[in-house]
């Protein structure tokens, strides 16, 4: 029996299967250091114990979008490995703050499995769970991939595809946030005035920085993921492949993304859920990204008075700015739009 | 009314006006060791806890320059997103020790205000003050920088620029320093067995060694900082502009030459002022960077028994070898200096 | 009296002579992060404190071979600043655990001086301990490396080469593993279903992934070991060199290639000896880097009940895959192994 795993194919999953995922991962102040070099994030409360402190949080928590990367990167060897797409995200809750000092873990249940007519592929559906090491739930989010058949030639005829909600609704949100002292909250740290009333359903906002990315910054950031899908590594291997060279972690974008997001959105301090997220065209090395909001729902997460839930569609562009609200999608020649994200992010009133 | 911040031009500021500026920031031992991967610095006390906590510090500080280019990267969303060029500093004093944990603040004041004669530009003095969670100055400095008009038809009239020192004065060394044990000083662990009574006014050392900067490494310092300038990160903006590519930021020149300069001042252990700084010309990825200096200054700095302050001149230089001590400055086709720093560096006698 | 050091000359070293190296180090999360995102090391028990701890560790230590890389690298300004060849490493023995916060500490002894028949160098035998702040032994090795002379005309006499081990023996095995809890091992949290029982002597693994090295990774990595070789970081200066560029360190390459193999051996999580090292072929940047592992020998460590040490030899290759266990060597033209690690690794019973 050889020792080296191949990863899972389609015919390995099975509905209702649970797989517990390697490597239980401490983050740390050192993890935390390096998101901000990886992608100048300036959010006050992931930045600065003493703001974090000043508003209720016992410390500075860490960023949500390294929380959720290295969730996803657990997964990666058993549900993506042989990943042909990833298609998409769903139902994406935060539902404990996680701290510098804390441990993460992470298991998948398989919900969904569709074998494509070609026969060479299907779909896999997961929920995946993330933990601390008290046991308690720290993220939950759906994913689904379009994974490689061992055996092209003889059909499963599975064809089960979960229900998934549109969007996580305003009553389950707010998990992973304290209450919070809006009085205290100083608007000139935080880097704007814009508070959750002073947003309006329909608003555009254009994020105007652009950030080139470089092959060692996303293997870095990958690599601090544990994330070991084959695609953003080799350049021997990929230069035989689809696009001829290494192709960007889907997650890296979402973090360029919502680093740029601050220059319009500085208040909006915490992504409380993931309504969908769609990688609507691959980045490479070499390419700009860019992005703008729409912010497409207003909601009292489940009543509080403390903050308000802003629903925002980030699209992050390649190579194209975002001064005129641009949705078209990147092509190989084309510069266009490379990541749709919906999002729910809370914000003080 | 946009939530995009287009940044300052030169009518938005006012003579006296203070500017409080986002984002607090906690400096870990995340940060420093991503500053020693950046640079390789080597200094002992900063890299030790029990070479620093043997001679007097409760444990290893933040590097200086980290503190100083975490407290500039605050003002640049305020002060030069809009800048043309990063004219010069001067009156930069450390005025308390920062360790792993604190946080760093930033406010700057406007001192000066000169319009230039073509009408386009005019050029901003301010001085930067750093302080921490409790409220301490932990530094000051002075700045210049050339700024864009909003209306270069209409002329203001500003005409206000500071009077500056022309260097730190030697009684107000050393605030950041606590008392030196130097005679627990080890000269075999620090590096070196010249200490300040070895130097002389008029030496001049060639660093010796030389760094070849990839545009990965300035990027993620200057993300790091939280430095949001946009000459730095998007080639594809760049690319349209005056030099075709991405400009390295000022300070990580100075912190490559205060790394270099270890080969020949192991013992300088703080920098402890800087009297002025000029950037000569741009540094771009791919250029190789060296370092020498030459001592100007020799003080007992405020009558100190543990340490004596060396006043250096720094030169970096981009391709060219330091053994013969150039001075003469880089062009785009000509290797030479980039970089002039004049500052203050403590010694254990 | 020049301050630059020019570093160490063969001339310039004794028989017995004993060196204490600059700069001494404390280990930190920080440091620990980096690691990780550099090499995307996948071992539970440095990866989460809550795993060490169930196992019983008191927390996670420090990756072995980071430890290796930071006391190797204050060697370098002493031994191998004028070194022509990394020769190889015998009798590397990790004596104790090595824990963030730590400080390490670095001497070396000169055990061999052979002078070459050509005049113009020799090789240079020191055996280095590195400790930590409570004075104990964490590590020590053998090294070789052939150094330029001084003089070139002048011949030296020195012939003395030490007796080195062909390997460490089973019984020093172990120094820097505590008791471990076997029991509390969980398999699906360290990755792999294979314990200590399940390897043969003989049996060949390919860890399948290939990891492309860019510049700006093998340049942090070098800095963050505050290693000085200049082979490393001048483009400027290699480009006159031998290979026309910068050359990769080393221990780069055995870190990549470690990381990589836990995809056969993840279980494997303590590297507690090294029996010998060779570089085969150089590395640059742009190369694609393989590994594939012969299980050599097996021993019940000193007759402990908790793990056994398997004794593994890990070969790199560059821009080659492993699926066919290649040994031939890589040439400018021709990819290949670029390592060949002889060492022993623990893994739970």
């Amino acid at each position: 029996m050889s020792k080296t795993s191949p990863g899972n194919f389609f015919e390995d999953f099975s509905l209702g299967q649970v797989i517990v995922h390697a490597t239980p991962r401490t983050v740390t102040a050192g993890d935390q250091a390096l998101y901000t070099a990886l992608y100048g994030s300036r959010f006050a409360v992931q930045s600065a114990d003493a703001f974090a402190e000043t508003i209720g949080y016992p410390r500075s928590p860490v960023d949500d979008l390294l929380v959720f990367h290295i969730v996803f990167g657990k997964t990666v060897p058993d549900i993506s490995l042989n990943a042909v797409a990833n298609l998409g995200y769903a139902e994406c809750q935060f539902l404990n703050t996680v701290y510098p000092g804390d441990t993460l873990y992470a298991e998948s249940q398989v919900i969904g499995l569709k074998e494509n007519s070609s026969g060479k592929t299907g779909t896999v559906y997961v929920r995946t769970h993330g933990s601390n090491q008290h046991g308690e739930a720290v993220l939950s989010f759906v994913r689904w991939v379009m994974v490689r058949k061992r055996n092209e030639t003889q059909m499963s005829g599975a064809a089960t595809v979960p229900v998934l909600a549109s969007h996580v609704s305003a009553e389950a949100l707010g998990g992973a946030c304290p209450p919070i002292a809006a009085e205290a909250w100083s608007n000139a740290h935080a880097g704007a005035p814009h508070r959750f009333n002073d947003y309006a359903v329909g608003e555009k906002i254009n994020h105007a920085d652009g950030m080139t990315v470089e092959e060692a910054e996303h293997q870095l950031a990958t690599r601090l993921y544990q994330n070991t899908a084959r695609v953003h590594f080799s350049q021997q291997a990929e230069a035989k492949g689809r696009f001829g060279r290494r192709l960007i972690y889907g997650g890296h974008v979402i973090s360029l993304a919502r680093a740029l997001s601050f220059n319009g959105l500085a208040n909006a301090f915490h992504i409380t859920a993931i309504n969908g997220g769609r990688h609507v065209a691959p980045l490479f090395a070499g390419g700009t990204v860019y992005a703008w909001s729409e912010i497409r729902e207003k909601s009292h997460a489940s009543g509080r008075a403390d903050v308000g839930a802003l629903r925002i569609l980030t699209r992050a562009t390649r190579d194209l700015s975002c001064e005129a609200f641009p949705t078209n999608e990147a092509t190989p020649e084309q510069p266009g739009v490379v990541l749709e994200l919906d999002y729910w992010a809370l914000m003080p009133v």
